[in-house]
């Protein structure tokens, strides 16, 4: 069995997108493994791709690559690029999606709104997919998952250094952590950053900044208080630390997300409780 | 190419839960062949996913390996268990959702509406999933498709025997078997337990079940008389012998889900015509 | 790794049919690699199947096999058909969904709105499925995607000659070529035939006839002049070029199929500008 291919988009599965890629893909490394992450990204909706990835490529094997193709600049001069971290490759457009693969403290250099250009820290080395013999000609200015991307991933799942790729390149765009800020006054402020299939709101609030004693989560102009272990402790809304290690706020057997009418960007705050 | 785990789940395709059960299958049995049975079993709808498995599980190879987490008390008491049967092994929680694994004479001592303990029938045998170092560890109290079913399954595809993973247990929580009940006065009395993308109503009226002559079909408030035998055989609702042995209300062309306003859960009677 | 079997099909993946596909197939040529093209085709819309199939097959390796079931005369007297093409194998009912496996030559016989039977071109043969040992027994009369097509290609992946499944046909029921018409004035006249995941208008004007010049295109009532090369090159409306060959009509950041509320079949004319 060859190595294994990730691939992360916003290209749904009623569309030929996803397919040509595979194909693309076992047309060069016809041993490679392929396997979906998701194509259910919102089209274009970049930092929705980072949280994904980075909920699953820490489970895959090391040595794994993982492709990320949300691409909304796709043919202008925005850079295509393979990082090489100490665990996994990486392989996307330079515009924030690969931010998944760089660890929170080199990530925290970038702040504000959009994507900045960050260092590579140590253990990191990124290159441009340029060589053309690794591409898939002619190179389209529409879907460089075809033809860069793709054949980029068959390539190195074959075992060519990244290296042959293109020239060294020194930083990358990323997107901040996703990890809430403190209050002055100690409260963590945060916003959900994902609404999965049950309802539950996943927010960027991480079990190791949660206060000591009772919690109190304020959202949608709610309180909820305490923190339920499992979906089955409790009715009503809940605060529980979801499996990724975000505080998620859930209604068991039914939709937090419909109950309080939230979405992705909510506001919530938590603090101790009295 | 190693043994074949098949994955029946509520989580959809638009999250990273199942891509990091794969990803926690590969890392284990790199050589493990995973294919989805359906991700878009409806929220935490135990019934549905032994509809599902049940139609699909009997086309794989025999030793395959069938997962299936639809699973609202994660976390809670409810066991985990393999169940082995004389021609695949099932993995999931003992909440009702492995009843596709029994045989019908078995699921018939559960009666009513949840799911019942039933004793495992001769050639089955089953085990708790309890041993530490066959768990993702830590354990998480809210994904254990994660954290145990998908390492069990992962390890039984290397062949670590059923019993290694915890102690044998001799009854199973299951759900009724699949099949309409007959009155009194020779009427089968069913339900619509199952819609398809093209709104076919499939009924829990079995094939080997139905009287002799010509069938008349009551589904909300409309009569269908006679069987059709292909979706060109006729114009308007109809009904068939459905693909996996149960009478369906089709309406070729069209939806009958839609001309009926019917789904699961709908009343249906067939008796001989006349 | 055995050979690559793709699969389009209008099933969905809510329902139990493609598992249970993957299943025969996998119980017969256990080293196959199964590959989905989509199962979102509209129900029973074969010239959907033949756009996306004649999109993504192209881009698979030498001798593979493509499957494509939609089919909506299932257990009637349409035949079931292996073609075998110069690059790949094609399964599949005779009614139309084939199409993508000939080239456009032969295709731009059949003229109208259904198909029409063509001669397979030199380079092609075909063959009926008819052989009992390559079948699933029983064959049923609703799901010959289990019964037949699926067997089928499993036995060709493993090397049966196309021959041994049945006797040679000549003549195969194909769709016209995708390719919009030319008026007596010089203008393409031609229909939307795919709306993607973005909102954008796929059209079935094709690259190499378009006019010389600048570009004008008429769409749903409003006209786009010249040609971006990029989704970032523009705002509003846009006419480009799309990765398959065919003219698209995008909304950069938006969706040119909300905004002109256009889908499938809406018109499109082409000239040079002024």
């Amino acid at each position: 069995m060859g190595r294994i291919i990730t691939l992360t988009t916003d290209f749904g599965l009623a569309d030929p997108y996803v397919a040509v890629m595979k194909g693309v893909i076992l047309s060069i490394s016809p041993q490679a493994t392929v396997v979906d992450v998701t194509h259910e990204v919102a089209p274009q909706r970049i930092v929705q791709a980072v949280y994904l990835t980075g909920c699953a490529w820490p489970h895959f094997p090391p040595g794994s690559i993982h492709l990320a193709v949300v691409d909304p600049g796709v043919g202008t001069e925005r850079r295509a690029i393979i990082v090489e971290g100490p665990r996994a490759l990486y392989v996307g457009p330079d515009n924030g999606v690969l931010s998944a693969a760089l660890p929170e403290e080199a990530r925290s250099m970038a702040r504000g709104e959009g994507p900045a250009a960050v260092p590579l820290p140590q253990g990191y080395r990124a290159f441009l997919i340029a060589e053309p013999r690794f591409l898939r000609q002619p190179v389209s200015d529409t879907f460089h998952g075809r033809d860069v991307f793709a054949p980029a991933a068959a390539h190195l799942s074959l075992g060519v250094p990244p290296a042959e790729f293109g020239e060294a390149v020194g930083s990358l765009l990323a997107l901040p952590p996703i990890r809430a800020g403190r209050r002055a006054d100690g409260a963590l402020v945060g916003h959900v950053v994902h609404v999965d299939r049950f309802g539950n709101l996943v927010t960027d609030v991480r079990v190791e900044d949660l206060p000591g004693g009772r919690l109190r989560v304020e959202i949608a102009g709610r309180t909820v208080e305490g923190l339920a272990r499992t979906y089955a402790d409790a009715e009503g809304l809940v605060a529980m630390m979801g499996s990724s290690g975000y505080l998620e706020v859930a209604e068991p057997g039914g939709s937090a997300a419909a109950s309080l009418g939230a979405g992705v960007g909510e506001a919530v705050v938590v603090r101790a409780a009295g």
